[in-house]
């Protein structure tokens, strides 16, 4: 049994027909995706088969794969920055890729050497990297998964499935390089994280009934919601995955709380930004980044 | 744009070779699956397209798709049973219906006609019939299924859906007919419903984390999670999917607590156990049944 896959085995069988490269200012977050992907099986009688790149493609899941009716899933959410030496780097991937193995423990995925991940995945980038935007307010954004395939309905640790890693350029969160400060919805009607929960994973069933109160939130005129726990409301956590972003107003127990974060000058917010997007976008070196090539 | 798919306008292409059918006594709960399904595809722009009965095969998914990242899924678990009189019946499915269409709210995917989508169930079921099983400890088990298909990575309610529902001959919970008492691992470390969640609903992300804890129920030797809740512990269900199921042990706070269910004969639950299956497999009539065909 294969413990680990390893990114020196990686089967390079890449696309031969290219997609056109859109324009990162008017891009829809998620929406279009590279010409490759990365995809590596899982089962547990052989353990993880090599690693490879090819086209990305429709995946073929059985009906019955306890991804599609258990959230047997996991994902992570990561970027590739064109600095402005015309390197490409990626932010402390490390963290995600040991955010992922979190995840497989608890969903009951299998796990894996995250460095072998993490040099596949910067193999997958290279290969890619003509879809990094020239551009420092946009970036191209990494998608891991991991879903149970098993073609079982018994709810149990899944016997196959699937990582794979798609690519998606991103244009900036705000448009023209300004701030727009967003108002939050906060109702403690809603509960995302709980103790003896997920919360601190990245697992599919930690969105799926978070998209109802997003929409609720947007027809309160919110853009996120503030979630909050317990009888005392605590705040725990915005869903916004944006590097800074300034709050203008809260909307709790139907009142509008003013937050004066814009009145005297973002400055706390522009220092914060400028201080992550110089060491994403080469503007200064840091260990927090690492070289794609 | 269509609000809800009729059942008169069913596609029906029957698949042209046929499984063999298995001794059901033999069988692993939802690892066989009958020869068609049936499908029915929604997208926010023309709503919900006519649905199609036609070979189970596997499904094409974008690997963006909500389904597989933010778990935009549902399901329903139901049975069809093999009468005694020869006549196939379902048991109270309008409920399942019920629930179906609120877990489909909940989660941001498409609502529909129930009554359409159970005489779709109802014709699905009568074309595969000789799929159930010529048994009165055994059924056909009907999962239908609901899942987010938009191949975009934002976190929201998606444009696309596809209803589906399977079907998988299954066995008897309890072979040769006896009882067996089952123990159960009642632990507060992991929570399964909580306030403001989804636990009214039957959506995938609530089993996505409870397997991890089923895993750790099995390693201490016990067959199921009691669930508990709050401080002072509260029960609040059992994962099991058994009609009638009698208790030997709980084990809370490392003691094995002994339940005495069947030291005096298991009269309740046989009474109970011996209802309901009267009614299902026709030897008593009841309101509570459907004739299939």
């Amino acid at each position: 049994m294969t413990e680990s896959f390893k990114a020196s085995d990686l089967i390079i069988t890449p696309a031969t027909t290219f997609k056109e490269k859109p324009d990162p200012t008017g891009l829809v977050f998620g929406t279009v995706f590279t010409d490759n992907m990365l995809t590596i099986e899982w089962s547990l009688a052989s353990g993880w088969e090599k690693p490879c790149i090819r086209p990305l493609e429709n995946l073929s899941i059985h009906p019955a794969a306890s991804a599609l009716h258990y959230a047997v899933e996991l994902f992570e959410g990561m970027k590739a920055y064109r600095g402005v030496d015309g390197k490409i780097r990626l932010f402390r991937p490390a963290l995600n890729m040991d955010r992922m193995a979190r995840s497989a423990l608890r969903t009951t995925l299998p796990t894996f050497d995250q460095k072998e991940l993490l040099e596949c995945i910067r193999k997958l980038v290279e290969l890619e990297q003509e879809w990094v935007p020239y551009s420092t307010s946009a970036s191209l954004y990494i998608r891991p998964t991991l879903v149970g395939t098993e073609p079982s309905l018994g709810v149990k640790k899944p016997t196959k499935a699937l990582l794979y890693v798609i690519l998606s350029p991103v244009g900036p969160y705000f448009a023209s390089g300004t701030f727009n400060p967003i108002s939050l919805w906060a109702d403690p009607k809603y509960v995302r994280a709980w103790k003896g929960g997920t919360g601190d994973c990245k697992v599919g069933g930690n969105y799926g009934s978070a998209i109802y109160a997003q929409q609720e939130a947007l027809e309160f005129g919110c853009q996120q919601v503030l979630w909050l726990y317990g009888e005392d409301h605590q705040i725990t956590e915005v869903g916004t995955a944006c590097i800074v972003c300034p709050i203008s107003k809260i909307l709790y127990k139907g009142k509008h709380l003013d937050i004066p974060t814009m009145e005297n000058g973002p400055e706390v917010t522009t220092r914060f930004l400028n201080k992550l997007t110089d060491i994403q976008y080469g503007r200064e070196e840091s260990d927090w980044a690492m070289l794609v090539s």
